[in-house]
C-alpha cells in the first residue's frame, strides 16, 4: 500500500524537485511585505529572559568555529574552546562516555543485537537490558508522564542508600534534565506578580531566566567569595528583610550544592541552619544537587543530601532536590535525563505536578534510561565493573587535578584572585579591570568583564561566560570557565598570555 | 583516585544500608506537621490546566493495569487496552519500529558496534551513523540549542522536496516532540491577558491546556462534523466576530491538518482561504501536521502543508509548521523528537525564539536522531530500502483497513455515527446518550460521555477519551480512540458488545 506522499516526496532527493524550487518569487514575496508578527506585539515576559551561557560570547564562539573552516580564516587561533558550558562529551573536549550507560543504551535501541552479536556485550548488560525492556517495552513508546515506574523504585531506592532515609516513587519525577523541573517548580510557586524566590549571587541563569519568564520576582542574597563562596544565613535573612520593604512575598529558596558556578560545598551544620529557615519563613527549599557526583577533595568536602537533613530534622519544610545525567562522571547532557524528588508535598500538591507534566507526555525515554546507568552502575564481581571503575576513576582524577592545577595557576596571574573549587566543573575567578580597561568598555558598550572575555576569545578562541551572566557584587568581576578541557597547559597557557597582554595594555588596577 | 560519595554509597544494594533507614521515625515526621505548601498558595492557571488524554480515565486504566497483576483480581478482563493515547509502540499494541531507524540509534549510541559486529549493521546504516557521528560528535553531547545544524539542513531539504519552495535552515527549530514547540509558540503569542488563540472545536487538549498554563484565552470555533468534520471559515469569522465582542484580541489561528480527533484532511483551496483570513484579520498561523504521513486515502485526501499554500501565495502571514516523529509511521514518541520551521517571521523573533529554546539547552539527541531517520530514510537502491518499504508499507496498509472497518463497524451500532477517517491515528464517533443515561452520569456526577467511558473501561478495559476532554457542540456527547489496536474483531467486537447493553440498559434517545 501506500506510504503517504509526505515519505514519497522525501524519500530522496530527485533533480528534477530541486530544480523546480520557486527560490527568487518566494523570497520576493516575503521582503515585499511588512512583517505581520514584531517584537513589541509579543509576550513581554520573552524580552526579559537572559541566558549568558548561551549567549552573546556563545553565539560568537560558533561563528568563529565556522570561520575556522575557511582556508585563509585570518584567525590567531586554529581552535574554538567552548569552556563556556558543562558540556563534558563535546567535540575538543571529547570526555568519553561511560561504556556500561551506551552498551545498555545500543541494547534499548535495537534488542535483537544481543543474539545477532554474541558475545560482544557483557552478561551484565545484556541482564540489565532484557530487565530494562521487559518493564519499558519499547524505548519508542510513551511511558507514565512521571517517568517509567521501575526506574523511579531504582531511584527511591538509590536516595535511601545514598541517605539512610525512606524515599516514595511516586514522590520522584524523572525529567529532561534538571531544568525542565526546575521552571516547572518555579513557574507553580509563582502564584502572583508578587511572589519571589531567594537566589544565590552568583547563580546559574536559569534561575533568573525562569522567574523572567514566569513573572515571578529574584530575591538575591550573596555568597561569601572571602570564605570560599559560603552560603551566610545572615546574607539571607538580609535578603529577606529588604524583599519584605519591596513587597515581594518569598515563596522558595534556591541552594545550588555543589555551587555553579562557585564549586563550594557546603557543610552540614550550615545545611542545618539553612533548612530551619525555610520552615521559620514558610518557604520551599529548592535544592540543585546536579554536582553532587563532582567532589575533588571529598574527605575534607563532602557532599550531603537536603534530603538527607530534612530527614534528620524531621523537618515538615517542603524539600525539591533535583539531580541530572548531564553533569557527575556520566556526562551525558545531549540524552536529557534527570529527576527531582519532592519531600513533604501532600498528595494534592503532587497531582498537580503529574497533570502538568502529563501536558509534556513524557520525558525522553533515553534519559531515563541514562538515570537508571547512572544510579544502577555495575556492581563489584559484575562483567562491566572493573571497566566502569577505571572509567569513573579516571574522569574523577582528572577533574580533581585539573581544577587544582587550573586554579593555581589562575591565582598566579596579576589582579586575579580565584577560589580553588573542592566540586562541580567550574572555577570563577575574579578579575581586577583598571579604570581605563572600565572606560574602553564602557566605549565599547559592553560590562567591562564581558568586554575582557570578547577580547580572550577573540585573541585565543576560548569561550568563557563573564561574571555579569552569574551575577556579582557592584564594581566586581569575574569569570566562569569549566575545568573540562583536557590540554590544562596548552588552554591555561593561552589565558596566561592573554591576561599579561591585557595587564600590559590596561594596567593592573 | 575517588568515584565519589554518590557513586560509592549507590553503586549496590548493602543490606546493612537499607536496615539502618529510620522509616518510622522519617514517616512520623513528615505527619506529625501541618504542610508548609498548599494547593492555595500555588501559580492558579496551574489548576485551570486540563488534560483528557491522561486525564481521570487514563490514571483508573493504570489503576486496573496492576489490579490485572493480582492472581483473583475479579475484573470482568484480562488486559487493558490504552487507546486514549496515540502511543503506536506501547505494550499490548506493538507496532514494530521502523528497523533503519533502530539500527542507526543504536550504532550513534556505541559506535565501536559497527567494527564490533562485523556484517550484522547494513551498509547504508554503518555510512550513515559515521556521517552522523562526524556532525554531531557524541549524542551525550549537548548540542545546538536549536538543533544539530546538518539536521536542521537536512529537514529543508525535506520540505523543499515536499513543498517545492526554498526552507531555510535557520529558521527550523528541532523540538523534544511538536507539544514543546506548541507550548513555546503559545506563551511567546501571549502579550496580554486579552491575547487568545483560535482553536478548532473538537481540539486536541494541549492547546486548551497550553493556553490555560500561559494565561491565554482560546477562541473556540466549531469544525462541520456533519461535512466530515470540515473547517468553514465563516465559523472562524464567527469566532472572530465573538471574541472582538468580549475584548479578545486573536493573536493566531491553530489548524490541526490532518485533524485530531478528526482525522480530516483539508482541501488546497480552503487551505487558501485560511491564509487569507489570517492575512486580513493579521494572524500567525499555527499549522499542526504532525499526521501528515498518515494518510489512509491519499488518491481522493492528499495532505499540502501550509507553507506550500503560503509560499504559493506569497503571503506574508507568518506561519509555523510543526511536525513529530511520533506519528506518522515512525511511532518513536518515547524519543521526544519533532520540528517547527517558521515562515515569514523577522531575524529577531527568530532570535528571540534562539534564546528561549537556549534556557532548556538542547532538544535529546536521541529525538533529533529520529527526526533525521525519519526525513531521510533509506533510498531505491540501498542495502536497507527493501526492509524499510515493506516495513512502512505494512504500517500505513494495516492503520488504514482498521480504520475504514473500525469506523464501518462503529457506524452499524444503535444511535452511533462515525466519520470514516481519511488521516491521523483516531475515530471520534458520535453517540446518542439518553435522558436517563444521563441523569445516572449526573448521579454519578460525571459528564455524560465520561461516564460512558468510565463504564466502557470498567466493563472491558479498553480506554478512550470522553469527547468532553476535546471540547464538542452543547448537547453532543463523542469519544475518541486511536486505531492501534491489532486485533481489531476482538477490539472492536468488546465495544459492540458493551455499547449494546449500553442501550438496553439506558434506551437509545
Amino acid at each position: 500500500m501506500n506510504p503517504g506522499p509526505a515519505l514519497i516526496r522525501g524519500s530522496c532527493l530527485q533533480p528534477g524537485v530541486l530544480a523546480s524550487i520557486k527560490r527568487p518569487s518566494a523570497l520576493r514575496s516575503i521582503s515585499s511585505h511588512m512583517p505581520q508578527i514584531s517584537m513589541d506585539a509579543l509576550n513581554p515576559t520573552f524580552e526579559k529572559v537572559q541566558y549568558a551561557v548561551r549567549g552573546e560570547l556563545a553565539i560568537k564562539a560558533e561563528v568563529l568555529r565556522d570561520k575556522l573552516k575557511e582556508p585563509n580564516h585570518g584567525l590567531p587561533f586554529n581552535k574554538v574552546i567552548s569552556s563556556n558550558i558543562g558540556n563534558p562529551q563535546q567535540k575538543g573536549l571529547d570526555q568519553p562516555p561511560i561504556t556500561f550507560t551506551r552498551q545498555v543504551a545500543a541494547l534499548m535501541e535495537w534488542p535483537e543485537l544481543a543474539n545477532l552479536a554474541p558475545g560482544v556485550f557483557p552478561k551484565d548488560v545484556v541482564e540489565r537490558a532484557k530487565e530494562l525492556s521487559e518493564e519499558i517495552g519499547s524505548v519508542g513508546a510513551y511511558s507514565h508522564s512521571q517517568g517509567v515506574p521501575f526506574i523511579r523504585k531504582n531511584v527511591a531506592k538509590f536516595i535511601e542508600e545514598r541517605d539512610g532515609y525512606p524515599s516514595d516513587p511516586n514522590h520522584i519525577f524523572l525529567t529532561g534534565g534538571a531544568s525542565a523541573g526546575v521552571s516547572l517548580l518555579i513557574n507553580m510557586l509563582i502564584s502572583s506578580p508578587h511572589s519571589g524566590i531567594l537566589i544565590p549571587i552568583p547563580q546559574y541563569p536559569l534561575y533568573t531566566a525562569s522567574l523572567a519568564q514566569h513573572q515571578g520576582r529574584p530575591i538575591p542574597y550573596y555568597l561569601d567569595e572571602a570564605n570560599g563562596w559560603s552560603t551566610s544565613i545572615d546574607s539571607i535573612e538580609e535578603a529577606l528583610e529588604k524583599a519584605r520593604e519591596d513587597g515581594t512575598v518569598a515563596r522558595g529558596l534556591v541552594i545550588i550544592n555543589p555551587g555553579n558556578p562557585t564549586g563550594a560545598l557546603l557543610d552540614e551544620s550550615t545545611q542545618e541552619k539553612l533548612v530551619q529557615l525555610c520552615e521559620k519563613h514558610n518557604l520551599v527549599l529548592l535544592a540543585d544537587e546536579v554536582y553532587q557526583n563532582n567532589l575533588h577533595r571529598p574527605e575534607s568536602h563532602p557532599f550531603t543530601s537536603f534530603k538527607k537533613i530534612v530527614s534528620k530534622l524531621e523537618s515538615p519544610v517542603p524539600l525539591v532536590s533535583f539531580h541530572s545525567i548531564s553533569k557527575g562522571v556520566s556526562g551525558e547532557c545531549g540524552r536529557r535525563g534527570g529527576y527531582f524528588e519532592c519531600t513533604n508535598f501532600p498528595e494534592d500538591v503532587v497531582a498537580l505536578l503529574y497533570k502538568m507534566v502529563s501536558v509534556a507526555l513524557c520525558p525522553p525515554l533515553s534519559g531515563q534510561i541514562g538515570v537508571d546507568s547512572m544510579i544502577r552502575p555495575p556492581k563489584p564481581g559484575q562483567e562491566s565493573y572493573e571497566l566502569w571503575k577505571k572509567e569513573t576513576d579516571t574522569i574523577h582524577a582528572a577533574l580533581a587535578s585539573r581544577t587544582q592545577s587550573m586554579s593555581k595557576r589562575l591565582n598566579a596571574l596579576p589582579g586575579v584572585s580565584c577560589v580553588d573549587s573542592p566540586g562541580a566543573l567550574y572555577l570563577y575567578p575574579q578579575i581586577k579591570l583598571s579604570e581605563k580597561a572600565r572606560e574602553a568598555a564602557k566605549a565599547a558598550g559592553k560590562e567591562p568583564d564581558a568586554f575582557y572575555a570578547l577580547a580572550l576569545l577573540d585573541q585565543t578562541g576560548i569561550c568563557v561566560v563573564p561574571g555579569s551572566g552569574f551575577g556579582q557584587k557592584e564594581g566586581e568581576w569575574h569569570y566562569r570557565l569549566t575545568c573540562l578541557c583536557p590540554g590544562v597547559d596548552e588552554y591555561v597557557g593561552k589565558l596566561e598570555r592573554f591576561h599579561l597582554q591585557w595587564v600590559e595594555k590596561y594596567g593592573e588596577e
